[in-house]
């Protein structure tokens, strides 16, 4: 297959060097351009403070960085957006309506009906609504978002339980890593020593994006929090389930979990979606965050509190799973299924 | 009235360090002696290690500290025993027998239906129990034990809900200071950039000991976890309530709850055992810890996520409140009660 | 004596909160107002974002935040200024031409030889270029600045050690404290788990400044990092001295050294402004930082590596001793001595 | 070439870890056998507690660990000792007597002038003194130290200074990481939110170890503090130079230099041992500590500050180029080379 050609818009920010990072070693991708805001522009990413751990892949070290319009994007495969919500709300529309085919981080418009929000291992069928987005707003492109990453980590696990056992109710307490708020997100003087138990419009998307992913209407109650850990948001989850279980069969369920990713074999798609850990202190963010190259949702401590009384602890890696990683592996989806 | 005389068991440990520094200071109350194990015997605090941010006040600096000794140990009007709690098993029992009475932070015979386990806002009746005591175990003196820090955190804010309006079913997620395992017990490479979704023993203290404070039988579901912040438990609970509430009705009972202490006006107890932040981030660990100088809760995001669904997030200082003062105000009580 | 009246500029950052928080307590001033960027006019302190552990003084919880105007500030004893350095080289010069006092914790015009830069214990004679300020720039009103904070820290223990042994050479490397970048100075996510070798403008400040306060021109050699701790710098200091010393005599002169506002018995002056440790692993920031109400540095360390080679290791708190608090020991100075 | 046969004492320790991570992955070596102390005897690692990021390698993941015991060890090629010294100290002239080469990490005997204390691209020849202690010592096999990773880590840069203008002095301030106390040597109660300005025996140790390594005797002086960093100990430097530089010639130097193990192409030989940064704020721990897979250190902040007067910043990681990868690139010399 030739190389498909991709663009990554707000390729500065935490979300966007993640696209960078994987999609510039990519077996199926060509990063053909970066755009930013005019900050960046003319710059290089390591000009413009490249702040992941390794430093940028050779391919795209020496790109400049476009100031982001709309008007100059190159006709490529796929435009990965990793913009604020506030400048996508106004941009992503006027991408899809000249032809570009969007895979979008931003919140706005994920609650659309017409706009698949997807967890490729979960409900990769949503994107046969990018026939109804072409017939409804006349776009010749189109939007996909990804959902929040404390939903997309959350909702892995979910999928297994409810198709299993049902699900009536969810009570979720979230303890998020500082990555999730981006660079400068959580001042250092905020959070040493400290924890903050509030995120702003983190708990009603939780609530509203997984009951659209899941296409049900369970009951949930979530609590978000901010604690001092770099990547991978850790959820600690009860669950009461339609039909009692056994926790043991539950656990088996979340190791042999696979979706048509797996069954695909895409590159970016982690062997085993849900990694389920023996040991009574896990998962722990900074041992288990990397599984599956941070792709594979790690749970443990699954126990069974009373009759259909499920609980267990959940933890994925916020920028990769959660983020660019759900996105390119949307992306490769819709290669082998369109 | 005359000074009462006080001995400190396990005076090095974090917790013994926190009884050191409150009893140092107190208006009733003079420090007579010193104990911990063998390796600290014949030190001074400093000597043996001080590690709390305000030196060893000077009235106790210079004491020596005494090998643990139950035939040594002084009469005293009480003995306040930070032990670990295998030694504690051992000792608390012969030194009641002896004619003592020991207030103590050790999990040993906590759950014995006549040892009283006391929030002195919330059960001093419980104390009476120690005529019971003395009846059925021959002693002279004896036993008093303030619940697992996690627990007292918890109950206080649990109190007033559950006189208004009645409990069903409580689920709570907790995430602890490192200071709650004691000075070495968390080391700082297995906790940097991490949490630890597990501390052992703690989710069954919550359990057992809240049914035993509140004397009620609602279902509880804990999960408790340990993230890196020094001092102060930050506990998100969902109540499911009996009857129906509005949320300010909650937050104004909160605000207004007082106990037997704050009638007797003891030196220890906060003004307000219960204090309500209205910020919609807080309370955070390192900015509300020393409320009522770490003795009141602080309790934020009061909120009615349904008919007869309460969430509310509950903080403490775990070494003053959960630990070392709720057992002081508890002496404090039982002087003026006596 | 009358209470005297004092304006804060910048009230909102974390220098300006601070200064908030000692001056609504002082016993001399009394708070007439506070002014900050138009986005904090009109509000609280509170609503602007109060950060500090202590909630805001009483006092100045409900004075409502102005917008920074030089000509709606009012007739007062000294402005404070907390402003970033750029508003403030603007500013500053008006309200010395308008009459004001203006103690300014900004960069601007610190090493212009007309500027008195004080250290209270140090240099208060300095305070007498004042006079010279008036003749030459015509102001009615004038400009005392403080050092940067590390140079503040630094200096204190140099002092006695220049008077009493000469100093030839000096090496320091510095651990800064996050509260040193401001609020948002350092990103959480760049500071977790790392350290910074590098703050922008800060080495050359400790050169130049050291040498204005001490009037000397020894050789200083100085790197200066950032590490993840909240408050309190830490000073790793190596002196060549011009005659050799016993190291006791070294700490006994650090231990005895006092200053004018000692001699005054200066409200906010610390009984010993340097305090020294005996422990070997002493000073540390969370331990020693509040010394003296957060305005004596701690010495530890102080060792003689071979002839004329003196090392040690000092602490001070940088928003309190190396901010706020040593421009308002040196207001208390001038109320004294004027 | 057949597979060497290697053992590994101390296997349950952080470097113990590391040791097995690198050696179960090594082109050229098996690894035979696990030894620790009688408390991990009989279990996997896992069981005895695997606290690094990657899980075991599955060729040594379901090996039993033995009791130590000299007379049980195999034949092998290699003993790698990451023993705690006390142990060492008897251990290892046991091993040594009985014929075994041992590569260890422990802080015995490296001073003694018969036992090469190597740096594989500094001291290689040093391997020499291996025929003297059989000649003294009456051994048929050996001893070889890697030095203190603190020493190592700054001897990297200093060589090529060193050689090329000459040293006379130097000053030098570390920030050493949290692993290099071990897995439990520091608590996160004494280390968060601070630092401390003392390890126990390491400033002895650079100085010493770094005369013995280099071969001169010029003035060091030395300030190991610990800060809270997982990973990478960072060293500010300043050298007095017995020649003038120019610093880009200096960066020069340290990007050119090679040794024997870049000669040999040996597996565990980092291309560059040395990397130069030119970004003003590098080396930083989290981003930089894995370069060259942990076994380059890394500098930056190259100025020369007076003539002869060079400063600089080194980071490497600790338990890598710091110790076990140290020593394993040792054993590939002494394959190449004997």
């Amino acid at each position: 297959m030739d190389r498909l050609r991709v663009y990554i818009l707000g390729a500065t920010g935490l979300v966007g060097q993640r696209y960078v990072q994987m999609l510039a070693k990519h077996p199926w991708f060509e990063v053909a351009g970066l755009a930013a805001s005019e900050k960046s522009a003319g710059k290089t990413l390591q000009q413009a403070g490249w702040v992941l751990d390794e430093p940028p892949p050779p391919q795209v070290a020496e790109m400049k960085i476009e100031k982001l319009d709309v008007e100059k994007i190159p006709r490529v495969d796929f435009v990965f957006s990793a913009l604020p919500s506030e400048v996508a709300a106004k941009v992503e529309p006027q991408l899809a309506a000249r032809g570009h085919v969007v895979l979008s981080n931003s919140s706005n418009m994920r609650m659309d009906p017409d706009i698949p929000l997807v967890v490729p291992e979960i409900n990769p069928d949503d994107l046969s609504l990018l026939e109804r987005q072409k017939a409804e707003r006349g776009w010749s492109g189109g939007v996909v978002k990804k959902p929040n990453c404390t939903t997309t980590i959350l909702n892995l696990p979910l999928k297994p339980v409810l198709d299993e056992w049902g699900i009536e109710k969810l009570h979720v307490v979230t303890m998020q890593a500082l990555s999730g708020a981006g660079y400068s997100g959580v001042p250092s003087v905020a959070i040493t020593d400290n924890l903050i138990p509030y995120i702003r419009g983190e708990e009603e998307k939780v609530v509203s994006e997984t009951k659209k992913i899941l296409k049900t209407d369970f009951e949930i109650y979530a609590t978000t929090t901010r604690v001092p850990v770099l990547d991978g948001h850790t959820e600690v989850v009860y669950v009461d389930t339609k039909r009692d279980f056994d926790p043991a069969a539950v656990a088996d369920a979340f190791a042999k979990f696979r979706g048509l990713p797996q069954e695909l074999k895409l590159p970016t798609a982690p062997e085993r979606p849900i990694e389920v850990r023996p040991q009574i202190d896990r998962p722990q963010p900074r041992l288990d965050r990397w599984a599956g190259n941070g792709m594979a949702v790690v749970v443990g401590r699954i126990r069974r509190l009373a009759p259909r009384k499920l609980a267990f602890v959940v933890l994925g890696h916020n920028t990769v799973r959660g983020a660019a990683g759900n996105s390119i592996l949307t992306a490769e989806l819709m290669v082998k299924t369109r």
